[in-house]
């Protein structure tokens, strides 16, 4: 059995090909897609080997791959979908699923449009093959109450579909069971930090996630690359009201001008270009910064408290690998939690990059959010 | 030096004269104003004693207020007034100033029309006589920038003045204070609770605010008695857009029908009610309470990590000195912090409710805003 997992982006497509072991078969992908400049690969050996090539749509990008598959066929093709009123889990991508998907536009319009035209065209390239759906919020599906429910009328959630549904679940199952692995013990509290371009911080429980910072939407928990975490919802209420703006201005200023990129006045979305600013003195960068590392250290001292403890932190995510200064940041000041980061281990990026002698364990490693899409969705096909 | 500290509400009036040592002189005030069945009253030994009155607005509650007061002329009106943009600090109530507050409706629609139209009749009512404002924002007006400023577009923020900027600052002051005079040291990381209709949570390290749970606007943080707490923004987009809702609806939703009263779908915003329907049995006020108290819980594991860490929690506000189940929620599986609640002490309301050997020490009291409020027109009126 040969399971096809799918990212795609709104000018790109990743794809990873899996055997029945998880055993990665082939992995290539398309950039610029739409662009003059479009490019197809494969990724042998780590090296991407690139080719210039008319990808007008992602239609033409999905047909390289498939030419680039060649004889391995794929039994079915599954994606990380983000995001449905009333379903998550493991799903075939029925109309019924895709309408749910549909559903939710408003509060995932950055992530479920394109989603729902990449997996129509797939459906065109690949008649008769299984479109398979995990959705990022399924691990979060189980949610005590009393972190999913917001404090508005219950008639209102009730009807609307209105509670806390997080996100990045494939990420943070991965992350908190490489955690889990090396503290090899039973029961654990560990706190999984997926920190990239998107960001959310998961308090995970025996397994099982217990709170999470992403809510309805995407656009909460800690600040993004260009989408603002949290915020005080009378913002709205405000720049409507007094600052003339329409709700359509206000939603494309929290979904594109917000988060880093407007923190730092227009200058980048990108952590690495902050950090670079921040040190050549950029006062507003070194404010995004020290802002992000506050929230993430916000969220750990809370998840903390509502686990009754921590045992291991874990950063994945290009940020959470990638920034031993966010890491560094972050969590500073936490040693009468036993958190204690080596700064050596922690600027080299060793796996365990904790002190010796640190009570809580302190994780870095690459997120696989695709390993575990491939195993929901073998276990769907197995069923 | 005599000072009045006066409290509007929307039907009442408060009332308390201090001397130049804060002793206090007279207290009294009016109820149901604006009902037939309005009545005022003057407080002696802790008595109230009622005098059914016509009291058919603000004004007449004030000038019984004055006959009462007899010969004792005030020297200063003070009022703990909530919000302005631009304006902090205890300031002169001068036409600027209540422009100021004007220009924050929108931010604080509950608090500040009906404290701007109070303060009016005031201005009729007692001619010559200073109005002193003393904003609920001032003690937080320091707040480091990684903790005021939101992941919106820095041009945004600076131009309209959004920001946090916390409330109950004179409650947050009292509290702290009395919690740092008990532990009795230099050096202090207090989380301040005022947990009553309106709450909100606050980190106070050496005396001063570093964080506070409240933001631009005060129906965030902890949930309230009829206003929402913490939500995800995208829940006025998705009620805009695909609920059908104005925008007009969704304010006066999240302002008067959440909170406990929307999580127990319109049963009570009351806790004390809400309280006794989840010992009978009903599910929404269990979930209302233990939301509440989880995200009290949430907001003392921030904190806590915020400070680096906590000596002592200190509860005030009608729920933080009344609800020992809410105390004992809010705290429980917090001894890995060091906070250990001794359930005898804290059923019996002690002033100190920890175990003994908790290594934080945990507080309830009384608040006294007033008296924070007299300090502070005291010190303006003697500059």
């Amino acid at each position: 059995m040969n399971i096809l997992v799918c990212n795609v982006g709104s000018t790109s497509l990743k794809y990873q090909l899996f055997d029945s072991d998880f055993a990665v078969l082939a992995r290539g992908g398309a950039e610029r897609v739409g662009t003059e400049k479009s490019v197809f690969y494969v990724t042998e050996n780590g090296e991407k080997q690139f080719t210039s090539l008319p990808l007008p749509t992602h239609l033409e990008a999905i047909e390289a791959m498939l030419r680039a598959l060649g004889g391995k066929t794929p039994d079915c093709v599954a994606f990380k979908v983000v995001h449905a009123r009333g379903v998550t889990g493991t799903q075939y991508l029925t109309d019924e699923v895709l309408s749910a998907m549909e559903a939710f536009n408003t509060v995932a319009p950055a992530h479920n449009p394109p989603y729902l035209a990449a997996i129509r065209l797939f459906r065109k390239a690949m008649p008769g093959v299984p479109l398979i759906g995990a959705f990022e919020t399924a691990f979060h599906a189980d949610l005590p109450k009393e972190a999913s429910l917001y404090s508005i009328p219950i008639s209102v959630s009730r009807k609307y579909d209105i509670h806390r549904y997080g996100f990045h679940g494939a990420s943070h199952e991965y992350l908190s069971r490489f955690a889990a692995e090396r503290l090899g013990k039973g029961e654990s509290k560990i706190i999984s930090c997926h920190l990239g371009g998107s960001g959310s911080i998961c308090a995970v429980k025996n397994g099982k996630s217990v709170d999470t910072s992403m809510g309805l939407s995407l656009q909460c928990g800690v600040m993004h690359n260009n989408r603002c975490g949290d915020i005080d919802p009378y913002v709205i209420f405000y720049l409507a009201k007094d600052g003339g703006m329409t709700l359509d201005e206000i939603q494309t200023m929290l979904e594109t001008k917000s988060g880093f990129l407007g923190m730092t006045d227009g200058l980048s979305g990108d952590v690495r270009d902050v950090e670079k600013a921040a040190k050549e003195g950029n006062e507003d960068a070194e404010t995004a910064l020290k802002s992000y590392a506050y929230s993430i250290r916000k969220y750990v001292g809370a998840y903390a408290a509502a686990m009754g403890g921590v045992d291991a932190i874990v950063f994945g995510g290009g940020i959470g690998t990638g920034s031993a200064a966010v890491r560094a940041l972050a969590l500073s000041g936490l040693s009468f939690i036993g958190i204690e980061l080596d700064p050596d281990k922690n600027r080299a990026g060793c796996e365990d990059i904790s002190k010796d002698g640190s009570r809580v364990r302190i994780f870095l490693t690459e997120t696989n959010e695709e390993r575990i899409v491939a195993e929901k969705a073998a276990a769907l096909l197995g069923q």
